[in-house]
């Protein structure tokens, strides 16, 4: 049985062949290599174009290394009842530390003191607000592996976890508060002090932040989006920062990536931007590397693949 | 019996009066017109000069609005038997959260990051080294109030965490590792990714971190203090991040304070200085409130006071 994998190094290859002995491994240092190759293999970690797809007749598997999976041909899998696998569990972690990271840079009020620094000025407190997120209400949008991540870390500053889940009876971890469905959306807006948007990019989820969404946000709060940016529509988010309907907007990501130069999200004061980077660990490679060798393992021995990606839902 | 205390607005001046009815209060609003109401008060609350001590010759407490108190008269304040009460438990959650604002700031790379955004780069993660704290050893130097709730955040974040503290014998939290005497400092210091300074400045704790301390230290390392400049040698601190011995310093304290303009402190890339705003807190204003409000009823009734501090430890 032959599974296609992308050109690496010998201890990660090594790894990978102990993990699965009966798999011959071929390795694609491109995609035009791949699709030379695609005919052969019925397992495949790393492609998932279209024309590759088309190309790889007998495949039966693909791994891909990001959670999102929004852009790849779900349509095509799902004719074809190719099984798509994610890398859900390789990024809660760094996600989550970036988005504590953004939460404490607006609460301390980091990119005001950033600049008070780069002017050598020792600013006084009393010109800035700082805050204390003990007591406040962080709002987790998508309690999945990210969201429960992100609920632990915060948790123990003393916030309190309100969120939506799609489904809300799964056992409530015990540092959550409250966990209601994700219709419920709107009712707990108006609750938040912090929104950390968790949620994958899938037909339900784009644009999830709107005009009425911001409408509905305490003039205080702030958003944090680590995601994808289309789940925050881009120019009601500018809007509702430009008109003070909220305090501030942390993003890893947006909507275009990159975002142009010239855009008004640069430069406006109560928004951090950071670029698509809250995925990036020294440990994620290796992460990565242990579930494909785990999911090569039972794809050889036939068994249930992990980290299934479920193509009507788009997780 | 008469406290003397500054000009307060009528909210607290109603908190403070039913806290003790029987205390008569007069109201200072700078040093000449507490200098002027000295000799009447038996009890102070915010002013602590060698001035005013000599002054007050009925004076049997001050309670100041600081934790730290290593600017206050302790000789004449041992030599009359003034009891010095502090404010200790005020600042410890806002002094936490600053402590991981700065630790995840590093990080996560955003001095790097910010400075991106300010040149509007979309700047690749491959130009930049980001981490991940799940793992890594904190090491909370004084296990206080502040140091308890900076163990209690960190630990979210799968930080594994080792504390000094003067009576390592005291139960040890669940979230924390290891506690140590503060003579072990040196056999902990080569194991801490990152340092957290959180013991107030004494004779014990002045330059307690030199030129040997930061030789021990890891090359990765980063150091946080809030508490006090003192207590790193500033000298030894720019030496040791100037030749690469430790790759950063959080610094909401410096010595001296202002730091000056020109300090080489200010320019480093491997610096974030903020001005002593990591005690400030929209809640620090009630909390000291509600703890001058006990104290002052404990005194009126002749009962042990909160926070004494100890002249001869010096917090």
């Amino acid at each position: 049985m032959k599974v296609l994998i992308p050109a690496m190094d010998s201890v990660a290859m090594q790894q990978l062949r102990q993990s699965a002995p009966g798999i011959e491994f071929l390795a694609a240092k491109d995609e035009s290599e791949a699709l030379a190759l695609a005919g052969e293999v019925e397992g495949c970690y790393g492609t998932c174009s279209l024309e590759f797809l088309k190309a790889a007749t007998r495949l039966r598997w693909v791994q891909v290394r990001s959670a999102g999976v929004e852009r790849y041909p779900h349509e095509e899998l799902k004719r074809r009842g190719v099984c798509l696998t994610n890398a859900r569990g390789i990024y809660g972690i760094q996600l989550a530390d970036h988005t504590l990271a953004l939460i404490l840079a607006f609460s301390r009020q980091l990119p005001f003191l950033f600049r008070a620094q780069q002017r050598q000025v020792w600013e006084s407190r009393d010109h800035y607000p700082p805050g204390e997120l003990a007591g406040q209400n962080l709002l987790v949008v998508g309690l999945g592996g990210t969201g429960l991540e992100t609920a632990r870390r915060a948790a123990g500053f003393g916030l309190r976890i309100l969120a939506t889940r799609r489904h809300p009876e799964l056992p409530r971890p015990a540092f959550v508060e409250e966990v209601h469905a994700p219709e419920r959306l709107h009712g707990l807006l108006p609750r938040a002090d912090w929104v950390a948007v968790c949620v994958p990019l899938t037909a339900e989820t784009r644009d999830l932040f709107g005009d009425e969404e911001f409408d509905r946000m305490k003039r205080s709060a702030v958003i944090v989006c680590v995601t994808r940016g289309g789940i925050l529509n881009t120019e009601a988010l500018v809007r509702a920062l430009q008109s003070g309907k909220i305090a501030g907007a942390g993003l890893d990501v947006t909507q275009p990536e990159p975002l142009p130069a010239g855009h008004p999200l640069w430069t406006m004061g109560n928004v951090i931007l950071t670029p698509h980077a809250s995925g990036h660990s020294p440990h994620a490679d290796q992460r990565l590397l242990d579930l494909v060798c785990d999911n090569v393992g039972r794809f050889a021995r036939g068994e249930p693949l992990r980290n299934v990606v479920d193509l009507d839902l788009g997780y």
